[in-house]
This record gives C-alpha cells, structure tokens and sequence, in this order.
C-alpha cells in the first residue's frame, strides 16, 4: 500500500471508537482545566491560552482505551489522561522555544506571545505539575512509568537537536531518536493501565509494545504529512521540518541513493534554514522519483502491523477493536 | 546588629558541625555523579561540567543535618539530599537562560556554552530525574513534598520575572516572591527526613518552618551581598540584581523615602539593565544613608532568630546544635 493507494479516510469508524470513551476524554479536559487553575495570573492566562488551543488528545484517547480494555473505570485512568496531555504540552511549548516557533496549530506560540522566560517555567511547571497529579492516586509505580517515558522523551529531543542540520544522518540514529522522542510516551500512556490497582503487570509489556510501535507509526507519519500535506490542514507551511534542520526518512533514505548535485539540493536548505536557493517542489520531485515517500509509509504500515500483533495476548471486546483500528486512524491521518 | 558588626566569620564552627554530615555530603556528591551518567553523550558531558562546578550544597547539608536530628542513617536521606541539590541545579540551570546570562561562579553557563536549546532540555532532564530517583525508595509521601516544593519555587520565578524590572515592587510582593523562590525548598529539605519511614509526621511542620525562615534569611543575605560583597569572592559584579533588572529589599526599603532625582537614579539602571548615565557608587551611597542595608539584615536576623525558635520542639543533641547555628552561618556567609 502507497500512500495514494490509501483508503478513503475512515471517520464514521473513528468516531465510532473514540464514542466509548467520549465521556472520559471529557472528564480529562475538565481534570485538566481544573489542574490549570493557579493563583500566578500568568500560569492561569497562559494555561487557559494553551488549552483552548485544543489538540489531537490521542495520548489521553490511547490511555483511556486501554484503561477500558483491561476493565477500569474510576477516576484514576481520567487523572492519567489528562497527566499524559500535560507531559506531551510541556514538551511542545519547550520545543516552540527552541526552534523559535511562532505558530503551532495555527496560533501564536507561548514564547511568541510571552517572550522565552516565561515559557521556560512555564513548562517546568507543567512537567511538575503533571507528576504531582498523578501522585493524588497514591500509585508510585504509575510515577515510575511517567518518569521514565519523560526522560526518555527528553533524551530523544537532546539527540536531535545534537544531530540537528547534519546531513549525514543515519536511519538507525533516526529511528532511535523517534523511539525516544515519540514512542515513549505513547508506550508509557498504553501501560499504565495495566499498572493501576489492581494491577495487571503481565500486560503491562505488550501494552507498552503495543504503545511503542503506534508511537513510531503516528511519528513517521507526522513526517510525511511534511511532504504530502497540505498547508491550510496542517497549520504550518509544508517541508517545515527540512527548513529547521530536520532530515526525516522520506530524505535520509534518498540521500545516498542521488548524485551530489541533488544532494547539494538539501544541503542547501539544511544550512540555510530557509528555502533560498531551492524551490520546495525541487525536494518533493526528488522523493516522489525515487519513492522514498511511499518506502517509509511503507515502514510506517510496518508498525501498525506490530502494533496490532502486540493485543494478541490482551482481552476481546469493543476496547480492542477500538486499539486494532487506531493504527489505520493514524496511518490516514491527514493533519 | 548591622552588617558591619557581624562578628568575624566563624568558619572552624561550620567546619565542626558540617562535620557530622561530611560522610554522608561525600556519599551525596558520589549519588549526583551516578545519576548523570547517561548514553546521550550531550547529558555525560554537561553532567560533569555542572557538578566539577561545585555549589555550597547548602540544601543536602541541612537536610542531612535534620534527618541525624531524627536518628535517621541510610542511604535513603543520601539520595534525597542529593535530589534537592539537582532540583536547585535544574532551576539555576533554566534561570541562567532566562536571566541571559553568560557567567556562575565563575565559569561560563551552560547556556553560553552549548546555546538555548540544549539547555532547555537538559534543565527538564535534571527535573525528571531528580523526581526519578526519589522514587526508588518507594515513599510517595517524599515525592509530594518534593513536587510541592518544586512547584513553588517555580511559582515563586514566574511572579519575579513578571514584575522583573519593576520600580513599584512592595515589600509584600518581594517577600512572597522569596517565599516560594527560596523558602519552599529549604523548607521541603529540611522536613522530608520527618516523612522517611518510620515517619515522624508531628516533626514535618516545624522542621519546615525552619527551613522556611532559614530560606529567607538566606535569600535576603544573598540580596545583601549583591551590595556588600566583592566581585572577587561573589564571582561576578556588585549590583549585578539591579542590573539585570530585580529590585530587592535594601532598595524597595529605600525608593519610597527618597526624592524623584534618587528615585530616578534607581529607575535608569532598571530601565537600561545597565550602569550606562549612574556609577555603582552613587546606588552604594544611597543605601548606605539610607540605612536600608543594615535594616534588611536586621530583617535577616529575624528570620534567623524564628529559624531557632522553630528547633524549640525538636531532640537536642550535636545536630540540633549544628541547626541552631545554621542561620548565623547564612548570617555571616560572603559569598
């Protein structure tokens, strides 16, 4: 399957799925407003500011549905969801300031509107703020799992950043900085169900598999939709992460495949963050002549299939139909 | 007592009491450099550069100091000493890019070193890791008080950084500000010993409210020192606060009995964060007739003096020695 050989996107189905835990996802935005609510003026102006940005809420959606599958129903998946929302949008709003973003999704950026400073605490207090909700459950063992799905998150963005405007990234060093970046919160949000009481460690690891591979397939097609979106459904201009230095697959597969003068095509813009002398349509001919767009929806249908071969061992119902169709949701995600 | 009559420093004092917890100090620095150690080579690097920069571990010190007031001896008060030292490092760490600045004790920043971004990061990794490894003793009851502490003290930035730079900052503005910038980690250092098990909840309160005032009385000697210290022993210059911008007491005690010519002096080294049309020596005068140095040390002594009146309920012996002579040691410091 290429990406043009995609099935029509398949709403009714999603909506159909996220519907059994439609009434959670709403408690997560509540536990999450009330969370926000602070005596600091700016920590209550900024938070309500970032939140009525919304967002896609797929950790929380994920979380919820795995909570369903193994039979929760208390407060504490809803308090997880709402921690794992948290974590993913201290994550966003420091890395606004490091690349110098001005728009996300549309709207100005915390550090645009508020200048660096306060942004920088303003996610710190976030990241503690989001374990000091989850501590009210009493469940250390959850605090350990988000800990840890943090730091490896951390440790993938200080890894790209270190690899950042280098031409001669590697697919290994890409996939694990993906692994870290993005896939490790998801394992984290999918396994922490199995971690509330009473707990259920045996399901805690392919849960965790089952996070980790939809993780790297939700992030490999975030990349794509670099290359084959379109501006006005994704909020941002597309191969925005070429301009900022960031080599993805569809380009560290190309690379050693072309001659240097169309390797100097990419140099070009890796060095001047800025399509000056190169013309976006140059880079999107490129990958569309040697495939390299398809080769990685390729890979990213891989993951999906990891993903959904990981629920093998886990209970039937509508929670796992509802976990076997994510990976499709995700793979035909147009922004 | 006025600055000037300090008596001379009592350094065989401080070196006799710091002596109870010198063993457990070492162990304290021996834990910090094991938890920095890190496959991503950016975070071993700067790890090191961080901690070869030294500190006062003023914080570890007196929670070691409060928990051999409990009788506690393990290696758990070790590894808590050593996460509010790294929580502390977290905040200098993302303060020093906030603050722009390019110089701590002496030694380039990290942000002027290796740039924004990298910083950002590895300021979010110390904070997860340092709630990261308070929870491999199992005591959640710790990580709240850590979190709490945490949260204050960013809390505590947030409020300095929106009135940074503000002539009418009060009395009450900047003494809320020191609470929960300073205060609240002091205070959290000091009463997590009452919370190791086998827990001594009754103690928690006025150990934290020692820590409390010991943190102001710290915070407002190291404000003092902004006027009174050398370059030399400071490691970087006099009035270096009013520069970048923070008022603090000796001069939010001075401004309102002062005429706009004064008052206007003040007002051009906060508006051009620069000593460009005043002297240095036309600020250290004023205060000097004002008298408002010696009134924020009186203000200091105070906080000393309700610091010892807090051990009042607490077990005597050589550590409620060393925390009864804790605050003439802050009293006293020069740098």
């Amino acid at each position: 399957m290429t990406v043009d050989q995609r099935p029509s996107v398949q709403l009714p189905s999603a909506t159909r799925y996220l519907s059994l835990v439609a009434d959670k996802l709403a408690l997560t935005e509540e536990v999450l407003r009330r969370n926000l609510e602070s005596d600091v003026p700016f920590i209550q102006k900024s938070g309500e500011y970032i939140f009525e940005g919304g967002g896609k809420r797929i950790r929380p959606a994920m979380l919820l549905l795995c909570a369903r599958l193994l039979g929760r129903d208390s407060d504490e998946e809803v308090t997880y969801g709402a921690v794992v929302e948290l974590i993913h949008n201290a994550t966003l709003i420091h890395d606004d300031i490091i690349d110098h973003s001005s728009l996300r999704r549309g709207r100005e950026t915390v550090n645009q509107l508020w200048g660096n400073g306060l942004t920088v605490l303003l996610g710190d207090w976030l990241y503690t703020t989001s374990m000091r909700m989850a501590i009210d459950h009493g469940n250390i063992e959850v605090i350990r799992v988000l800990c840890d799905g943090t730091l490896r998150m951390t440790e993938g963005e200080l890894l790209a950043l270190e690899r950042l405007g280098k031409i001669d990234l590697t697919v290994d060093e890409y996939l694990e900085i993906t692994e870290r970046k993005t896939a490790q919160l998801f394992a984290a949000a999918c396994s922490i169900p199995a971690v509330i009481f009473p707990q259920r460690l045996e399901l805690a690891e392919p849960l965790a598999r089952y996070g980790r591979s939809l993780g790297l397939c939700f992030q490999l097609v975030d990349d794509l939709l670099d290359f084959t979106g379109q501006e006005s459904e994704l909020g941002k201009p597309v191969l925005s992460d070429l301009k900022e230095g960031r080599l993805t697959l569809p380009l560290i597969l190309l690379l050693p495949r072309v001659g240097p003068r169309r390797r100097d095509l990419i140099r070009r813009v890796l060095d001047d963050r800025d399509f000056l002398s190169v013309e976006p349509e140059e880079i999107l001919e490129l990958v569309e002549a040697e495939g390299t767009v398809d080769e990685t929806f390729e890979r990213a249908v891989g993951y999906a299939d990891e993903a959904r071969r990981a629920l093998d061992v886990l209970p039937g119902g509508d929670a796992r139909e509802a976990l076997e169709f994510a990976p499709d949701f995700v793979l035909n995600r147009r922004s």
